[in-house]
């Protein structure tokens, strides 16, 4: 941490900040510039980051430099070794790429049944459905609620794929482990930090969605709150971000995934529906997920999209899923990677 | 509702898309372009806004456009006299501009009974402050917790100034509405669709921050949430929304109050704290938004900003707050206002 | 300037970065960290500003930290005085806002003279008209050129009002030159630095438009070319950034202006028309900006919007403009200051 | 078009406004609502759309719904057939991937040699290189000018390499004509409109990068201002957006590529280098922007980056270059395409 000091910053104004930072147990070292000041802080400095509003309101001072990074559980360099979070057999954060696939909300015991079966015939390994939505509006579908989650139970019995599917509130989270698998932190979520402490309490898988206009420093805050709850199951999704380009739904950060790779040791994992809201966008952007390094995919999939009753513009059919899948196993092998 | 047919789209496709709207009960007028054809949808379009995705994916459709705004109960035309929310006394929406000022965080009962006084001795009307804080960061000061509650409501008894604070969850909304005469729902929780049904239920004056990734139709949807739930004392904030600015915390959208005031009848308020996180811009952008025609203001005051445990940077002292008090009758007059 | 060591930098690296900088004439003070060096460099650091982006690829160089703004001309700090810019009799910078308004495209000789009249009447000191218009469709009316001019001169003689125009390339400002009183440099040309030195070396007035997606400080730097071409008779101009918000057509940067006084010594005008991009909100945003310390605001006005080539829906008539100019000089009074 | 009135809209405003519109020649049908009419436009629409500002302030309008697109001669209906580009014997916008490649500035006569002989034992197939630089400084280097020219065309007889260089203004036009194979016009030029028609009209190919803060309708509308000057050798480059997310200097839209594909027969070009800003996500953000479909590459490349005179930070090495290209033709393949 470096507090750099006002050009006209006086002498008395320099010590009382040297001071005042000396007693949180540091120490200073202190550079005299021609025009200003400089005092980098030797030691832990840990207790003051939580400060640094404070020292940048001490006298004389211009502002405060942090230096080291804000999430320590969630970095490379706390964990160099890449996570791996296994979820009833299937490995994600390996070599394998693994896909997710469903429908954006569960509406029907058939719905679900038949999209888990076609899925999994085309090679994913993780079903998805939403059975609680939020949604904008107050007078939109709002999802089945426990009935969707005893179909869901009900596919992966038949099918045997995993289950992940959204958990809104903490009070929700109890009758959601009765059946999910995994546990999708959605993107309004990111910071409802009541949820993210009784996720990370819980020990189960973390699918946790990056916010439409969330910095990336910001969502490794967010699974610092989870892992520092002692859950190390926790998977990061990048599902694009709000931008003023009106033509798809959200800009996808396709950056997020070597940044994050690089950042932190935790499975990536790309949306490419929430991201591109476009369905015949799903299949280029899917490769080029798989292209910069992620480690899984989440994909919105439905029988007849025209009668989805949530986000049926960026669904696929099960030929769209179908013929996409056929394409992935050789993109993954360009870049030493295999489907899942 | 207006569906855009594809410029190619056949005759066949176009009945069909006309004879699945209809079975909405609804009516079709149809319009042949030169190159494309409009489908006009007559009589209670209600049903078919939340649909709108799946008509978008029907074969030969191009795009829908919507007409009617999808908030009702929060708007002008459904109320066209401005809601005035009373809150011990103090009436917000009216011709008086309220004053809502104190420190981001409950540190302590002198900290917190001093600042009560010296606001309310500077015009503030209602006490502000944070028992429970959202924060990034799980390792930041996460708030005093129902210590902190019951030092508001001393400082209340002391000074008859009703107090905000902000709920996170609805687990803490029985204790909170102990406490508090006012609660607030923050920007990150600006989509917690269950929290916002839960504060609606209570019928407690609600202060909606807009979320900073939040566009005005989605903090009106957010609201009628709340109104939805049969809960009308409701008013709106707008507290800066991320942008690609780096030198103020956010980016106070000044027209949100104009504009809030045209779509909506509920109070609008201003946060010009967390808007611009320079104590300094503080002043400017406060009489800026009066002469924007704000109902209210919400302002960080601390006895100490540099030992402030969160927020320092943004925080007026005493003698700040005072001068800038002293400052806005005369601006509130200019646009026949007063300050309450 | 501080350059921040990686954790696990060498002695040798650090050896070779500091000898690397020395190499420059300047002094390096060493800080050893418990896991980082930081190096702090005394002395005159400009020719090192250019260079920051070699040295953070340095060998175990982490990131580099700028402590001195990049402008300097255009900076408070290098002159502490407002400028104060003057055009045939009208001064802007000092206690008087001034107003200039006009329409948005020159159409015809009665259009701009009758708008002339009747602005003039109510109180605006400049006159604004495009005789050269930069659309975003080849297919748009592309403003009226050099007779445009010729125009608004003739509008000059009749009300005494001093014109501003739009300049768009370097080979049109000599025909320019001939006609206007201050050029306008427009939002898509912020960072056309030829055009940025071509009007720098004119020493003719110049309000600067921020671009729709440019930082203040890339502003000022624009303002630097500017000013470093001997040219110190400029304004800025915040105009609206663009953002995620689509109800208004960009979104006002309130605090642009208190930041920009406080930056930098130039005058600040506030564009109303383009920022909102919606005439009805045109009033209140205008009273927003002189609350907030505006030295001068550029309003669309036209004798009939409905029937304008360029800028309809955003523009005033006579009767809303002069309307909001009876509302102003209470709002500048309230603030210490006075309508030109 | 449509034309959406408001709700209260009287029958004389419906009249008033339908005749207005049916004066321009095209014909109105009108569908009238239980809350609200609507007027569909049928006939050619092209004039009326410059006009849509003054529509939107016709007495009783709502808003008006554009249905075709605004750009004509760029749009896939006008040419459905891909364009190809050919230079100098490289054709780009086929079935091969080409590899554009140097440094951002000329520094000197063996920087650019060593570099060019370099990307081309690579597998490059053009040689990138800046003579004239945009920098937001004017205290930075501001390039090399004609004598940076000449060693490109040095380095092309040596090499084999076409030439793409940054064109700035009209002025330089000519003389860089003299040098370039390609001129590129860099993203603050992108609504140079004065620009945009010289190059135009020479004939030259143009590579066309996307404004920061620019919409990819608008950028297809910049394309269409030099397709409609003759000129149909132009080529789109994706080079990353501004947003709010910090670590990288813009946020790559990686959707543009299919987007644009699908909109428009241009060739799609990306910037790995821009849009990151940091050289160790060049080659992943690449080999993804190949899954996505682009149909060329420009990649910045130095000797020795840590003492580049611009762009350092996210320049390969041509080790680093190399590798990356030897990743590339089996993830070409995989989408059924080859590396040029």
């Amino acid at each position: 941490m470096v507090v750099i000091m006002k050009a006209g910053a006086s002498e008395e104004q320099i010590e009382a900040v040297a001071s005042h930072i000396e007693d949180r147990g540091v120490k200073i070292r202190r550079i005299v510039g021609e025009y200003q000041s400089i005092l980098g802080i030797v030691g832990d400095v840990a207790p003051l980051v939580a400060e640094r509003e404070q020292l940048e309101r001490l006298d004389g001072v211009e502002s405060i430099v942090r230096i080291s990074k804000p999430f320590k559980l969630a970095s490379r360099e706390f964990n160099p070794v890449d996570t791996i979070v296994s979820v009833n057999g299937v490995s994600i954060g390996g070599k394998e790429i693994v896909v997710m696939a469903g429908p954006c909300s569960v509406e029907s015991r058939e719905q679900v049944v038949e999209t888990a079966k076609a899925v999994k015939a085309a090679g994913a390994k993780i079903l998805r459905g939403g059975a609680y939505k939020p949604r904008t509006s107050p007078y939109s579908f709002q999802g089945m609620g426990e009935e969707g989650l005893r179909i869901l139970a009900e596919a992966r019995e038949i099918t045997g794929l995993p289950v992940i599917t959204e958990v809104m509130d903490q009070q929700m989270l109890p009758i959601i482990l009765e059946y999910a698998d995994i546990l999708q932190i959605g993107a309004r979520n990111m910071q409802n930090y009541t949820l993210l402490r009784a996720v990370g309490e819980t020990g189960h898988p973390v699918l946790l969605k990056r916010g439409m206009m969330s910095t990336l420093e910001e969502m490794l805050m967010s699974a610092e709150y989870i892992l520092a709850c002692g859950n190390e199951r926790v998977m990061l999704c990048e599902r694009g971000i709000r931008t003023f380009e009106p033509y798809t739904r959200n800009t996808l950060d396709i950056s997020a995934v070597p940044v994050l790779k690089e950042l932190s040791h935790l499975p990536v994992i790309v949306d490419p529906s929430h991201a591109t809201g476009r369905w015949n966008l799903v299949a280029p952007v899917t490769r080029a997920a798989v292209s910069a390094g992620v480690d899984g995919l989440i994909v919105e999939v439905h029988p007849q999209p025209a009668k989805a009753l949530s986000d049926g513009a960026q669904s696929l059919t099960f030929s769209n899923f179908s013929e996409m899948m056929t394409s992935l196993p050789v993109v993954a092998a360009a870049v030493g990677r295999r489907i899942g």
